[in-house]
């Protein structure tokens, strides 16, 4: 495995330490703890916290600062946190107007989370949980719930927690949170496979000719392969899906996520960016300040996860917000 | 070739219609010529300006913007812009003051740069170049104007123009930049070799087992190969080799560049800043604001580039400024 790495037993723990020792003047660890927390939360707001599996840096420590997350509960490689490491960062991050727990849909992450908000509720702190899930390819329409959580969830992590830092209350950032979900949809197209960093090997295989539409972000099965083709014929399958789906319609205005997967380059996503723009026009949808680069990544995996979200001027304001999460740019 | 294009006679143009149209609220580019301009350079101040080849993304147009650069000519994939290019980035650019056009030290880019220069000066502009060269691998001590510019260049993008938008005078801002450069080493690991975007070719070849130790930006060959190794041998190397070039010394504070080359996960140059972090403590010099990231890429080779610039106040303060340069982020 040619990683640059120390010890597979140990990946966790140093990229831990790297992130707290590159940004200190932010962010902190919790003694004790897998938990990364802002040195900027407010106490007079609502903290919005997430726990996730670690191996999508920056996802989500990236994703902790001013105005995004209060805190990340982070778990082994592609592993859930445990509820004792959720509590304690609802814990650390509790204020008098509550926790907002943001819940990608795995199973893993929903059951811990779930477990985690009991224990902090028994203890008299308040908290609640909304549950996202965006990627289209792994539920039809109707079931939308039963749908995985992927690279659009990163909406979420900007938006509900910019206008939690705002000092609204509690229900409704949770609304603010479902709101954002509702509007959300999200496909994967998966061309070359990543290599876990435990065990060295392939997540999965795809023929040296082919890309595969509808991809997890662990490399959960996708929906369909279709042969490689270009940029403008790749967007061209994923935006009419999306479209089709949420449906966006003339009019719309969508936020959009060209989110690279780990080794497409900048230049591909520019390019993909083009033709989605371009796409969206002829749809009369309007494109918002996209955001551009890697986000939720799953290790050297090559692919692009596109993101569109419905935007008010509310939503506006708060996705184009500055931050100083080290892992988000616009 | 798995890269998500349209055709590879169309990839710089692509890529560039994609990013101005992300980024058309801060960038715009120069109708008929291959720069792009930020919207937020100063008519009262210096502009610093830089020529480059494409497939290195988001070097160098990602570097346009507030406190960065006030304009990139870009060439074609791996190759320089033309002397017409360069000019053109100069006269869109020129205020009074004058323009300071940042030099990578290779062929192209030195010849083509000067011939523009002197194509400006004869049109009454003034500007006046510096050739930057940071790569302790390709020349030895003593010889250091013969190095070529690697991702080290990173510092003078971002301190040199930060220090220009303040309004100095352009002889203030060329000793600005040479300074920055006289600070400044690098040295970078290849793992795993790019791909040619426009062949579809490797770029170079690497054993299975081992890594390249000194490798260029278009996968110039290396000094020496080593076999693969922890992340903490890997930079125990690197940090000696680099500590002992300039020579760094005890009570040096030194920002820090740890770019990924292109297929590098977060996580892995996290787990390498905390190597380096710790090997810099132990010499007795001091880590300030490191970049961590994908700056300067060569496609989606692995490996990463490792840079330190010694930094006093004044450095520090434009190094840290704020910036809306799309491919630069803290």
């Amino acid at each position: 495995m040619k990683k640059i790495i120390n010890h597979p037993d140990h990946i966790v723990k140093d990229t831990i330490e790297g992130f707290v020792k590159a940004y200190n003047d932010r962010i902190e660890k919790l003694e004790g703890s897998q938990v990364v927390v802002s040195k900027d939360r407010k106490d007079d707001c609502v903290s919005v916290i997430i726990g996730n599996g670690s191996g999508h840096e920056p996802a989500c420590i990236g994703f902790v600062g001013k105005n995004m997350l209060a805190a990340n509960a982070y778990g082994g490689i592609f592993a859930a946190p445990s509820p004792d490491t959720l509590y304690d960062a609802i814990e650390a991050t509790h204020t008098e107007k509550g926790v907002c727990v943001l819940i990608s849909n795995h199973a893993g992450d929903v059951i811990n989370s779930k477990m985690a908000m009991d224990m902090a509720q028994d203890d008299d702190m308040v908290c609640k949980g909304v549950i996202l899930y965006d990627d289209i390819a792994s539920a039809p329409k109707g079931e939308e719930v039963e749908r995985r959580g992927t690279a659009g969830t990163l909406f979420n992590y900007k938006i509900t927690s910019s206008y939690a830092a705002e000092g609204h209350s509690l229900d409704d950032v949770l609304v603010m949170a479902e709101k954002v979900r509702d509007n959300t949809r999200t496909l994967t197209v998966a061309t070359v496979p990543g290599t876990s960093p435990i065990t060295g090997y392939k997540m999965f295989e795809i023929a040296d000719d082919e890309i595969e539409i509808g991809m997890g972000v662990h490399g959960e099965a996708a929906a369909h392969n279709m042969k490689i083709d270009t940029a403008e014929a790749i967007a061209k399958v994923m935006c009419a899906k999306l479209i089709e789906d949420k449906p966006y319609v003339s009019g719309d205005e969508v936020a959009v996520l060209v989110n690279g997967c780990g080794q497409t380059t900048y230049m591909e996503l520019l390019i993909f960016y083009k033709e989605v723009e371009k796409l969206l026009a002829e749809a009369g949808i309007k494109a918002y300040k996209p955001a551009i680069g890697n986000f939720i990544t799953t290790q050297e995996m090559g692919g692009i996860a596109l993101a569109f979200c419905k935007v008010d001027e509310e939503m506006k304001k708060q996705w184009s917000k500055e931050t100083n999460a080290p892992g988000f740019k616009l």
